[in-house]
């Protein structure tokens, strides 16, 4: 694959981006600080590549509060043997560096959201010159890409692979392939615009094969979440061929979320009681839950009820949520 | 029992704190904001008293993101009939209300642990205040107090009943009662001096019997936990003869973290990969889990290991931990 | 009226804007929290709609401690007889919701001022995707449009209808028309170039008919101009046809800032001291007041004069300024 | 008068209390920023003294945004005649210099609320370092001190001297003679605990003749307030025979604010639609008011009623108001 | 000279740029605060004109904490005799005013680097509003244009002109031949693509000659550096015969930083410890300092080796370094 | 020596403080984070021991920007050999681990300046805590400790030791021995109250024999005030008898600054153009520099002059002063 010829971008890469073998270092990100005008953030990155193969782009840290992905990556970055792989993989395990270290979702930096800043700026803050960069130096080299999300510390969710529902048939069938293969207990399709502000977004108008996942959530690593994350990139890996072997694991579930009605959100602050747990089959009409409300004590809390039925696949995580959050979403089968 | 002559406090009560039957209101500290000099905290109290009997403070929300005693407080307040009641029930089922409205452990008025504010100080900042009109005001009006917490955002922990080992045999044997009545899975005694700056010392210096506890945990409603609290603090009123009936449910497990070797640190900035699930039991010198950093993506995470054997009692919540964070508690039986 | 087709906008309104009768409900703005990755704000909107007629929106709440708009459509919205009506009334009380809630000019979220944020931006920060919707899916909707001011904390005003001088004299008339129409005691006409960042100018670009105003000030609810303002919106509705009657009250004065020179500005910190009240004619060069300065005591304080003669319209509202404040702005008959 | 043996304090004084004339100069309080160690706060004080005669400390700024106080004394500073004066005058004119030059109720610095401050700490922060100082350095030296407060920011007020209700008659009658020479047109009486944290209780702790203020309000400079305290510095300095002829003006009406029924407090956020204008003679169970909630635009807004009657002394200043603030104070003859 | 057809700015000059003689005021940016809707911030401009002759812009505080230009052209400023210059000087000695006030890199107010924010936008936060001010109102006016820069808090630098290695070889004659005139002891040339968003790279945008400069650093006020910028931007002048004379000084160096192996980065968090000094020879391999970790007191500290070998330009200023940041950088001759 | 009994301390110490040789570990403060309720602040700590001899404690990052004396005892912890040792060292390298950590004098936690805790607070903040611990449980244990500070970021002083005057002769002649055998360029004498919230005075309230230093600045690590730190803890070492050797170096001067007419303070806001360097001998009257404001540039800068002539010992370090910083100070033979 050639190098498509690249926009002006102020990020440095330290690594040679067609070494063959292991090759880490970081991405050095501008950015000017009262204390250090010239001072930058050094994004790490690892490339794996031997012989023929296509470009996988595996990214995880895009949300610093959403684990499974980075230690998944971080474990294949030490574990990958470069003399098994057919190709080349660009792993970025902590993406967003600056929330990765925070653990947060959003950047302690200029309090970005990182999956709203493509297809970036490269005069724009931190998060935007280096979604910028992902885009137009990254991106270009890559045949498919993933991206390891999880719910982070606001939800909780089943570990699923993500993807879009294209207009492009054939397109939208290799995303589907490359979902069977991650083999998620669940394949969750998105109907989104193509303009989105996502990485997603990103490698769709480039026309990568692109998903992205929800591992888990609540802020916390969860191990069966870890697990399928594990297996996942490698079962990935042997999609593409650049691994020996097939995907392993069971075959996952389509599911959508098809409109508003599948949410709950909260009319008010409160205290979340849950009705179900996560992963219960739920009816339209049933109470979802109670939202507590402290400033009346005897005041009975405002029930709410689900606005369609299905698998409950989203929970809040914390126990108080604000106007507006959602408390719970509810997928269908496709 | 006679009200004891209290200090002077700048919080006024809008209820008759001797009043029979259900009176629900709220304390009133003074805060002054920049835009309101003269402003005010309002904090919800319920009283249910009803002939004679015992005087029993129950407390949640002295941190704002442990749920299960203020859903459970919420929820008595609401359903105890006055009229099956002997005695008096003090109820604050979000004691410390601006960290209660946030979700947050620590208040964002004025960044304080309300736990590590007592005996309080009438001319010091809102927790300091309220810390001193409860210590001043309530607990001389006090037979007995429970204070439910539960281990909030930071960790997640086994559902339990906590007391302090006292040298008062006597006076300890009244508190390990009442631990046996509230019928946690575990009760865990802590050897505390009698000058800490918690509620749980406040009352003990004021001679009342006194309990906290840990009933769930990583910021979240427990269902679990929230039945253990409301089945126990039903059991705690039956045991002072306030509810007719005996306390129902399991025996408690008496346990004790006896030292610092019971603890592991985190060394370092990192994700927490534990090797063990909460209640297993572990032994000295195993592998508690992986800490992984992630600015070094290919050097191998840090292998940590218990320093003594027994109940995984205690985890991280969050999967992000940072230098000097506890990572795993280990209890042992007394 | 056909709908516009409307670009992409990752808002949702919950309810039909076509739906005859009263509805209310809310237009639910995507906002990623740290705690809550697919949190939303939302928008208080209601729609009153009957028969033919045109359709008017009234916002209030652009800026969220200016109280009058805000309370005169929270009115309206509960007074107004549907079956009264011809045409469509779209009312946001409290359209910039965030800024609303805080009592502040400027969001506590994203720190702008929202009346400095359109046309808007779908990827942008809340307060520009919020923009955006309104300028491409409510303003296409409308023939007429006021956005209800106030002074806000900073400034102290004489109730006003707030115009801008345009090119095209037909379109100015209709504006001039609807001004009259409500009825503040001035009409005050600024040259404003098109391509302002402004609800106003926005809805120019849109080629409807659309007014502002300025109905008090000083960061509290004028009774007076409360008074103004709820008799004024009716006006309208009488000048559109859509209620019944004529506009009532006493005829507006015209009035224009024509430069920088009608501007009193404090030359450095101070506590200002005004020579004459609100709504005082005053002439060039005659004193505006004194700015005292704390640092020196013993310093004569800066007397500041008029730059040009006119009636007081506008004054500092607090008592400290600011170096680079207005402290005084004269205005002149057109 | 002698010089008090002074506790140790960190402060310094770079003028001579004892100088005759007047004598302009700083306090200076430590202030250690993180970019300067050794930095100063310079609280700006002004001694006028003449001859035999009592000591009056005046001071204003306490609360950085209240002003009436702040400009009549920077005016006493320069007009006053040294020559013309028995005694000796201290004037603080902007005492707490951070919170006046930043114009706010609380210091910047530590957030604290000066009045709350006293009796002060010389290791504590700026405002407890200054407090100590004004307790042990300058009290000591007065026969009389008068701490001009106005209703800042949060709250508009009828001007009016404050005093304490105390329980030596002949103290407190020497206190009532100063306010009648003030001669607000009101004068309110509190019944404070003597160990308040305010300066005034301060002053009365060491014996010395004091009152507060009230002079205005909704952090403006009202132009009747200033007049009302310009007069009344004067009145004071006549009263104690430090500047000839008698005290100007009509008789202040001694009133008393009893209980918290005469408080009427916001039960909830809301905007503040006051049913009266301040000053109003009022009746309990009338209407004091309604508190509109944006949230839900079709629900009512909330009425509250005044608990108790009399005149209507005390009203929030800014339109929205939070939970817990007090809207309307009711103040009756003693 | 012709004005050129400005871009609609909200920026207002408050001075005649073309009035002839010493002219000095301010440039009124629009900035709304909470507290004041309508508020600006003064720039103070300087304009000295005198007969034909060129326009040369001269501007400091581009970064508030690089003080020397600042300095340099306050005195320029005074001292300069308008009867002594053939052509205009225009002079913004604390251009990014907000920034200079606070003595930082970034504003205050909207945390941007000023030199990050060119070509500006009339819509965008204040630096960007007077960005663009400054890109389309007064560098359509210029001949030439020298910003003057230090080193700032954050890194210490041999004074330096800075210019941009350009494909127009005439042009960067043009600049060449500024930079020699300026006389500092080395001139920087820094290859740059022509997109840049400093203001250097806006003046060549606008065909203007045009050079940057670093004259000390680490936040102090350099005297050497004072004295070589005092006398470099006569020595401009002197070179555009708008001031009688020659340049004065040595002979300029000419050097460059050849790419990212003439940069040592601090890999972690550390006090970096330099082993030499600025100004000194450096060769590849050698050590360049080391950087030490205070988390393990036993651990050696990590030794930093330079990449290329030449001048030591800049170091770190302060103590402490951030992992990223540059602790060296290398020079090399042209 | 015998373990004085210590008071009740939050603090846990990880290492035994009366092993032999070489040991290294943390003192763990707990810190209660919302995220992480049980959290600690890990303080690292080195006790070197061998056989017979006194107790030294030697500390530094008591202020987080004072490199000189953290580099010191880092490279001593590694390099002294314990066998050479006669006694005991207790070494504190970055003593206020959080502000050493942001490389800042005051803490990031809790914003205090550790050296105005003393003696601490065991229900504190974390620097409270920390102090009451060093008073309480270390400070009981030393013969003598110095404590070893710099400039920091505001100020650049002369390397200097620093001591108080003391009315118990005797026991100040230890410390000037220390002091002299340190031999650090000056030794300044300070004249302070025993009453003092700095470590140095916690030691002599102790009676243990102590000293402070101010060994560079201008938040620098300074090369000259590193070598004097180096060789001044060994000469202290040697002095009591624990190394073997005699001190090395030339003799200290022994200086005061005798009361505030020493120090030169800004009267406003600006930038600092100092007019000698230090070190250089000042006379009263002369000027000691310029203040430069930057908001009206035709203004001349303010000349400010030294009030009593001397060495100039110290000097603002950033150019940029605010009001009430000392910009110089001068130091006179003893």
């Amino acid at each position: 694959m050639e190098q498509h010829p690249a926009e002006a971008s102020p990020v440095c890469a330290e690594i040679d981006l067609w070494a063959q073998g292991e090759t880490a270092g970081h991405l050095r990100v501008p950015h000017s600080r009262n204390d250090s005008g010239w001072g930058t953030i050094a994004i790490p990155i690892v490339v794996i590549a031997n012989g023929e193969g296509p470009t996988l782009l595996l990214t995880a840290g895009n949300h610093g509060d959403e684990y499974e992905g980075q230690v998944a990556l971080l474990r294949l970055a030490r574990e990958l043997d470069p003399a098994a792989l057919s190709g080349r993989v660009i792993l970025l395990p902590a993406m967003h560096d600056p929330a990765a270290l925070a653990g947060t979702r959003k950047s302690p930096i200029d309090g970005r959201d990182f999956n709203r800043c493509f297809p970036g700026n490269p005069h724009g803050s931190v998060a935007e010159v280096l979604a910028h960069y992902i885009d137009t130096h990254l991106l270009p080299l890559c045949d498919a890409q993933m991206d390891l999300h999880s719910g982070g510390t606001g939800i909780d969710i089943l570990p699923s692979a993500c993807g879009h529902i294209l207009d492009d048939e054939a397109y939208m069938e290799r995303s589907l392939a490359m979902a069977d293969a991650f083999g998620a207990p669940i394949t969750l399709l998105l109907k989104e615009v193509n303009a989105g502000p996502t990485l997603l977004s990103a490698a769709e108008r480039r026309g990568v094969v692109a998903l992205s996942s929800e591992l888990g959530g609540a802020g916390r690593l969860n191990p069966h979440g870890l697990a399928v994350t594990e297996r996942g990139v490698r079962n990935v890996l042997k999609h593409y061929g650049m691994l020996d072997g097939v995907p392993e694991g069971e075959r996952s579930r389509r599911m959508v979320v098809p409109d508003l009605a599948h949410y709950v959100f909260a009319p008010h602050d409160g205290i979340w009681e849950t009705a179900d747990r996560l992963g219960a089959e739920v009816r339209k009409g049933e109470r979802a839950g109670f939202l507590h409300r402290i400033e009346e004590p005897l005041a009975p809390p405002t029930a709410l009820a689900y606005g369609a039925g299905g698998l409950l696949w989203c929970t809040r995580g914390p126990g108080r949520a604000r106007a507006g959050d959602p408390v719970a979403v509810v997928a269908r089968d496709l």
